[in-house]
């Protein structure tokens, strides 16, 4: 038992299911879509996503904050509310207050990009600009409630936190009443906590299991060692659960409630952002994509399972979706860039379409290239981008460039 | 009265409910997402978006093909069945046929990606690729069925299709009991012409509006004159809905329920596209957009009205999708493309980068260009694309940057 554990630290069925009553009117009951690819692709007998991208905000964290809010006393409410995000977090918090009627702060650090400041803002919320890093964020948000007496609402080392987020477990119980699995992502460990919590007390059977990028892979060894272990870095595409460590209440928690954590590597992530735009149509932030990934991943065995897979966010740029997307095409063998030579420019061009498209592949985008150390001063270079099927067609196109007179390929990214 | 138009093409609000019972079991019932963006932003009282994007086969189409097919006799399911189409109608009429235990055939033109071909296989149909375009595609089905003794399945100009499409209708009934207002995309009017049977019935004061792109508007010319009107050709982003006419069924019925018809421009249905992915995280196809444009467009008043917007289908390339979504970005003013000119190389390129993230935008991509006519040759050219929360912000930045030393901006995409 670690020494930091104590029982009031444990979140019950019952604080969970008092702060669905809190938050009901102003939270959605957001849907679960039954995937039968992704049954397919996992081996799972159904995968279910609860798309927690479609909440309010655009991320769970709406639910553990407004819990945690509506609690607070007149005098309290009277103070404000502050809390350090440069994500998620921030809009919970805001939109809470705004519905609350409370007055909200939300210190960012300098790099925050304005278009993060101002869905903040339209909450809402002020915004206070301060740290070169989210650590001092923080530590600048709890100095100065500790001076105005406004309430810190920490992101998720909080028991109200905690059972806000829990309500996801609630809902999936009614709407996936065979469920054998989870999988949740885990950052700092809130929602698995909360979600963990619920499903444990309905049915000890149903696993739990924890999912992190590699690159920030904390809570197996935590758990693992029984104490909370610390990283000293972490690196990830998946900022929303790029976590050093569990804090206290949520180790508590969810060295009860949690049966493994796997890892998913930055590609795999990527890969399942991009099916799940392709095959749900829904956009997921890379945290949000996790928890699909390790589904899709061969380490776990889901076969014959009732799996929910829950896609907690889809706040991410548009630009960056189209990279993650693009990385995730690739990472599946449906996306492959070429460097053709040509005998002349810009005679053959138009018998590289033409077979390209004989082959139904899609030609994304051609350029002119520089010529490099490897290319041969006879021949001009020429970049091509292809989306295909898979990666068996798309060897079929490049070898049937490489067959025509004059082009031949130079270099690909496939095998 | 046209001259085309007799009693047995009107569909009945009791044909769809015949429909909503066959199909019941093997189509999804799509969700209804409440956007309190989108409210604001159109200035209704509230916008829903009817999500057929997350439909089986990731459109509406599934709904019309298995009312039609499930009609089938034993003798005409045994001949098979045939439909021509490159797009969503082809995934519907081979899931149909899987789950029917009827074998299709889709005839598809030449150009059609490798992609949308698979995904038609992958439902276990036949493909036969015939025709240059579409229109050679559906000459040969027909034929085909005429020799063969299968059944032709229309993509709209059917009884049974539209019946189909119309429980869509039955499902907004239910879950927006205060509908006002439902904006629906017309190709070939089979859409439209189902929902607005339904909602008519229910209630004539019930607003029914299609949408149609500037480059494919002739719904409403045939409506305005009572008959048929006839494009010579279409030029759309949208292809979903590229028709050049209605057909016969589809305007006997559309002339009945439809009130108006509204057109809206590719930009508009690009930055449509872009918010359903940032706001609603939904991946629509043009097609599928085209509503919401509408909605959002100044040309349409639905000030205090509750409205749906039905997104009909997400079926689009993810390499396309992160074209539209860019498109639409720059429609909003919330990403901009400029050319910079610098003293040295690649000296000032710290500096810019340094204004950017100041001013909290996103450097997209940086680029050394090659100098062109206007450039001076004493300057190295550089081009940025930025990804920002709106046009006084990115101007902002740009004018901050040929603040600094060595630096000016040649020219910008804003304003």
């Amino acid at each position: 038992m670690s020494g930091d554990e104590t029982p009031e630290d444990r979140v019950s069925l019952a604080d969970v299911e008092d702060a669905r009553d809190r938050i009901a009117d102003v939270v959605h009951r957001t849907p679960l879509d039954t995937s039968s690819t992704f049954a397919e692709l996992s081996g799972a007998a159904s995968v279910g996503l609860k798309l927690e991208n479609t909440q309010r905000t655009g991320s769970f964290k709406i639910r553990g904050a407004y819990n945690r809010m509506a609690q607070l006393s007149d005098d309290e409410r009277e103070a404000g509310v502050i809390a350090s995000s440069a994500g998620n977090h921030a809009q919970g918090v805001a939109l809470a207050g705004e519905l609350l009627g409370i007055e909200t702060t939300i210190v960012v650090p300098e790099v925050t990009p304005a278009a993060k400041i101002e869905a903040t803002r339209g909450y809402g919320a002020a915004v206070v600009i301060e740290g070169e890093i989210y650590e001092r964020s923080y530590e600048y948000a709890l100095e100065r409630a500790g001076e105005t007496g406004e309430t810190f609402v920490h992101p998720f080392d909080d028991a109200a936190i905690i059972a806000g987020q829990g309500t996801i477990g609630l809902e999936l119980l009614e709407q996936y009443p065979d469920l054998d699995t989870v999988l949740v992502a885990i950052g700092g460990g809130g929602l698995v906590s909360g979600i963990g919590t619920v499903l444990k007390a309905h049915d000890p059977a149903i696993r739990v299991i924890g999912v992190q990028p590699e690159g920030a892979f904390h809570a197996k060894p935590s758990l693992e060692a029984d104490e909370i272990r610390e990283l000293e870095d972490v690196d990830t595409i998946a900022e929303g659960i790029a976590d050093t460590r569990l804090l206290e209440t949520t180790f508590a928690n969810a060295r009860e409630v949690v049966d493994d954590v796997v890892a998913v590597s930055d590609r795999e992530i990527a890969a399942a952002v991009a099916l799940l735009a392709e095959r749900a149509k829904t956009v997921a932030e890379s945290a949000g994509a996790a928890p699909l990934a390790a589904a899709l991943s061969e380490d776990l065995d889901l076969a014959d399972e009732h799996v929910a897979v829950v896609v907690s966010g889809g706040n991410v740029n548009l630009t960056e979706h189209a990279e993650l997307t693009r990385t995730g095409l690739y990472e599946r063998g449906r996306y492959a860039e070429a460097r053709l030579a040509l005998a002349g420019w810009p005679t053959r061009i138009g018998d590289v379409i033409e077979v390209i498209e004989a082959e139904g592949a899609e030609l994304d985008v051609l350029e002119r290239a520089r010529r490099g150390a490897g290319d041969e001063p006879n021949r001009v270079p020429v970049t091509v981008g292809l989306e295909g099927s898979g990666p068996e067609q798309l060897a079929g196109v490049l070898e049937a460039i490489s067959e025509l007179e004059g082009v031949s390929v130079a270099e690909s990214d496939l095998e």
